[in-house]
């Protein structure tokens, strides 16, 4: 197993392009923003708390820890997404900043190991580990530990991680299937993928093993240690908070379809994904490939957006995707992602990578605005005149916001986007298998030979892949090139000769060959609109596209459009324009499409009226944006995703 | 003012048709069925404890009243059913039954007058008008004085009539603008129908000014009453439980939207037009006339239904109107009927008459079932697969039910159809308006002169009336027929005569003659199948259309028509054909419909796919049933009243 390798952080060097623009975002705006956040230094909006709490615990500050009670994450996430943007771009006062928390936290570990302000220093909290369901002190302690393998990936200081091998040696101490541990697990599942890093970062197998540990006795053990049976009666009359929630009903093995807390969930199905890699074993596979399969065909947005209902943060049925009040938390997109790359690694296969590009394109994304500064908890396919008003759409801001009670999203999106480059490209089996397109270059070796490649393009706005061997001599590997599913016509050349049609069962479009400095393969992807529509047993679809150029989703705004955007249709046959609007970044393409708007002439006319033909209509251009810009330019907006078809 | 005066119930004999059945119904099913489920009767359904509440406090039972604060509301609306059926069908039983409880009201009745049972003999509850905004005291006075009047009317019995003209009395020495008094008023308009009708049965003008007081102190009491104070922060962050909520935000004659809790809203309005009937204030009716237009333009359901969201049982913002999620429950409906009914006694327009028809056989009937003992609250326009499963439709049942926690629905609806035959015809200025239709006799006086008419129709389902002077001769009036908006075309002849087109600006075909007896009138409304779409601005209605057939709505059901019915669509060219459905009640007219089904053959392809043409569906028939009847043949079945539109 494990043969396909992801290359370590900063190997594939972004050098330009869609992602080094956002990796220069996160660095320049978001980094120093969430900081300020963390510290309660931006005004106006929820206090965070977070390093304060830090001081306390360590001692140093009086007081009780205040937010949530996994507020510790937020400070994880942060270090986690600094240690990324400083493995490519160094930056003393950063981390010295992060040095001074890494000092606190240490300070404020317990001579046992024990990490974890809340449960340290609140005031009428339980004992530790008394609220596994709720607690979130694995949780916790997972992403500390990411943050650790990070800083210490980016800057070879072991202090961090130090302070986390002995929280995760404790930990071991605790948890377990012997006589006398705690059988138990946490009721949000992340320590599992952190255990994995751990186990990579600092060769030591037996954090893996605990991992595999957690996901095994997820749903086996009777209760789930006291909690779970206090958790069936949590929330009086709730269908939801039931132990299905915490993905803890059933042994992972079990699962047939996604279910629960979507990020959970998404964690899980990680986890479960880190756990193959390791074992191999075949009764996993099967489970996450069925979770997979009931994903992908019944519980994904078009944005890939996932969780269905706010009450829950969670899936409901299969083909229920309403568009206006589903929960699809810019942190589940994020979790499918790094599902998705899991199962990649698992398997090259194109339809893993279509979905992860979904989620990087637009339902992670559309999280965090374009100057970083603003977020979105909740994605909604559609914002309408009755959002702001409806209780049951309470749940959708219709505005981006600064920071949040929960601000679980805005850190998680900010390290998602700073390791981006690490998610790019795999090698295995003498081939370097390109799953995503972005411009940088990379160093690689193949049968011991050294070849240094490069790739430009202006992906996602641009369909054209340049690939070229910078240095290397006769290198023998096969380029693997993702031919993403959506792409209905493509051409593959090599030092401008057409290579053949050779796409695999998996996707890729395969060249091997020896290469030679100088070599240039070239991957030209059609990027012609597409009109979309969803399967029939969509009931909220029915008779609607959604309009897609390359991987980016894209929405008709308020802002360009005028409000009531239901009253907008569209003739799928008259297709779209790209076209250039000034109001969006530059580069940013646009879309102009014909369409079709309702009169409104009837507004004080009757509820109802006899059917005569159609409403009448006016022909107009329709602007769409790309999705994940949305409310980035007045506060407030009509968005909408699904368009009426009038054919 | 007051010219148009509405019949005493009985006056107008309904001898068969569809409102006879339902009386029978009632007299048959509804009245025992609902006896027994408030004496805690019935098993498994929630029980009531209104009866026994009235033993408590008469101090002939231990222990403390049990249910909703306002139980007592539910004896007294099953009186007031009760009484409306022994009106027209004597009962003896039924009337000891009756004549206990009365013993037990006026047991329980203080030496002041005071009649609650809870806050004569719960345990643990404040003072008496210590909650004017949710203790329901003054809402459930109202109740058990309609009951009184009613009881009266039917019976002469004065027993309950004295028992609540003392506690009127004594409400009216609380309660009022002079110093001393208490300045507030009811969180729940009903005190005010209530004080109107026991002024017309007692004579005593006095208990109408107090409604009036009422309605005028009400949105002008500052922080009414510490209540509202409280109220403001009743739930924390909620958007809905403010004073608006409760009406209680501005004066009345300041309206100009409807807003707040709809059954509340729809109290106010009728007591508002109470108000002006009696007082002709010109600032009355101009609110009225605001608040219609603005109720019927842009928050009425085609079905009646009123009230767009759950929380709040609320009205929402113009024109929001979602199919699934609505609360639109019976007792707003019924309340929409009784406001309507009043607007047509201040000035007899068919708009008045329109909308309380689609109230009458469309969203108040949906809320019983056929048998009478099966009931919704919320009467949805769409359940669907997931409508069972999600949380923001979790106030939707999919199945009727027997009783309630809060079970104002099912006596609210068995004492509006008891009484279906007092809202049918009004006299006036020489005229006899129909306003509805309906089999049954009449005996009136115009100029001095007896006149006896009948009245034949197989309405709803037939639009044919025939009218005839049974006795009586030459007896000059006007007969004022009805002409629906919905109609388009009709015709009228007296003796075999056509009349011609005599349709006034009122909506009403006019034939003012000389009367004798053999006499006969006869409409003739066209009741074709219609086709109708809302208004563009209803964003949830886009594409879609209803169907009616004269004033009764059609949905599809899962058990004609499958499950998925969001697959369905029809053609609204290709029409609709009234039919027999065998699993319908006799004489209920089904429709057969050309439609379309999109293929199921995706179950297991593609969530989203390039839009080449339609979704590909074949062609089949579709049976559409009247919308009241609904959910009353097999338990959890899918349903819609909006199908999508192939042209």
């Amino acid at each position: 197993m494990n043969e396909h390798a992801s290359l370590p952080l900063g190997a594939f060097r972004l050098t330009g392009g869609f992602w080094r623009d956002r990796a220069e975002s996160v660095a320049r705006d978001v980094i120093p923003y969430q900081w300020k956040a963390l510290n309660n230094e931006v005004p106006g909006v929820p206090q965070s708390h977070a390093v304060e709490n830090f001081r306390i615990a360590a001692g140093e500050a009086g007081g009780s820890p205040k937010g949530t009670i996994f507020q510790d994450s937020d400070v994880a996430k942060w270090i986690e997404a600094a240690a990324y943007s400083l493995a490519t771009k160094p930056d003393p006062g950063l981390e010295a900043r992060i040095d001074e928390l890494v000092r606190l936290v240490e300070k404020s570990q317990l001579p046992d190991g024990y990490v974890n302000t809340y449960f340290i220093a609140a005031a009428g909290i339980g004992k530790r580990w008394s609220d596994l369901v709720m607690g979130h002190e694995l949780y916790c302690a997972g992403h500390m530990m990411e943050a650790a393998v990070a800083y210490f990936g980016a800057t070879g200081k072991r202090r961090l991680l130090d302070v986390m091998r002995r929280y995760a040696d404790y930990i071991g101490t605790v948890f377990g299937p012997a006589e006398g541990q705690n059988p138990g697990f946490d009721g949000h599942p992340e320590i599992e993928l952190a255990l994995h890093r751990l186990a990579a970062a600092t060769g030591e197998k037996k954090y893996a093993e605990l991992a595999n540990h957690f996901v095994d006795a997820r749903g086996k053990v009777a209760n789930f240690y006291k909690g779970e049976a206090a958790m069936e009666g949590m929330i009086p009359k709730s269908r939801w908070f039931r132990s299905d929630y915490y993905l803890a009903d059933k042994p992972v093995r079990e699962m047939d379809a996604v279910e629960g807390h979507s990020v959970r969930a998404m964690y899980l199905y990680s986890a479960m994904a880190d756990q193959y890699r390791m074992t191999g074993d075949p009764t996993l596979r099967a489970a996450l490939d069925r979770l997979w399969k009931n994903a992908v065909k019944a519980h994904l947005y078009v944005t890939a957006g996932i969780g269905s209902q706010s009450h829950g943060e969670r899936f409901t049925i299969d083909y229920d995707l309403p568009n206006d009040s589903c929960y699809t938390e810019t942190c589940a997109s994020i979790g499918l992602a790094l599902w998705a790359w899991r199962m990649l690694l698992i398997e090259p296969r194109r339809e893993y990578a279509d979905v992860m590009e979904r989620a990087m394109y637009n339902g992670i994304l559309s999280g965090i605005s374009l100057d970083g500064t603003g977020y979105f908890y909740v994605n909604p396919l559609e914002v309408g005149p009755a959002t702001a008003y409806r209780q049951d759409l309470s749940h959708v801001a219709t505005s981006r916001v600064g920071w949040f009670d929960c601000a679980c999203c805005p850190t998680n999106v900010a390290r998602f986007a700073a390791s981006a480059g690490a998610r790019l490209v795999t090698v295995a089996a003498e081939s370097l298998w390109v799953h995503h397109y972005a411009t940088g270059s990379v160093g690689l070796e193949f049968a011991g030979k050294p070849v240094t490649l490069s790739m430009k393009t202006g992906y996602p706005w641009d369909g054209a892949v340049e690939i070229e061997v910078e240095k290397g001599d006769s290198v023998g590997f096969a380029l693997r090139l993702r031919v993403p599913s959506w792409c209905a016509s493509w051409s593959l050349s090599v030092n401008g000769s057409p290579v053949p049609g050779t796409l695999g069962a998996d996707g890729y479009a395969a060249v091997s060959r020896a290469w030679n400095a100088g070599d240039r393969a070239r991957l030209d992807l059609d990027m012609s609109p597409r009109f979309l529509r969803a399967n029939p047993l969509v009931r909220e679809d029915a008779g609607k596209v959604a309009v897609m150029r390359g991987p980016v989703v894209y929405c008709a705004e308020e802002r360009d459009n005028g409000k009531n955007l239901h009253l907008l249709s569209v003739d799928p046959r008259l297709g779209a324009a790209a076209v250039t609007e000034g109001s969006l970044p530059a580069g940013t393409v646009a879309l102009e499409a014909e369409a079709f708007r309702d009169a409104e002439g009837e507004a004080d006319g009757p509820l109802y009226r006899e059917y005569d033909a159609a409403v009448s209509a006016e022909r107009r251009k329709l602007t769409l944006i790309p999705y994940y810009q949305w409310g980035n330019r007045a506060p407030g907006e009509e968005m909408l995703v699904w368009l009426r078809v009038r054919d």
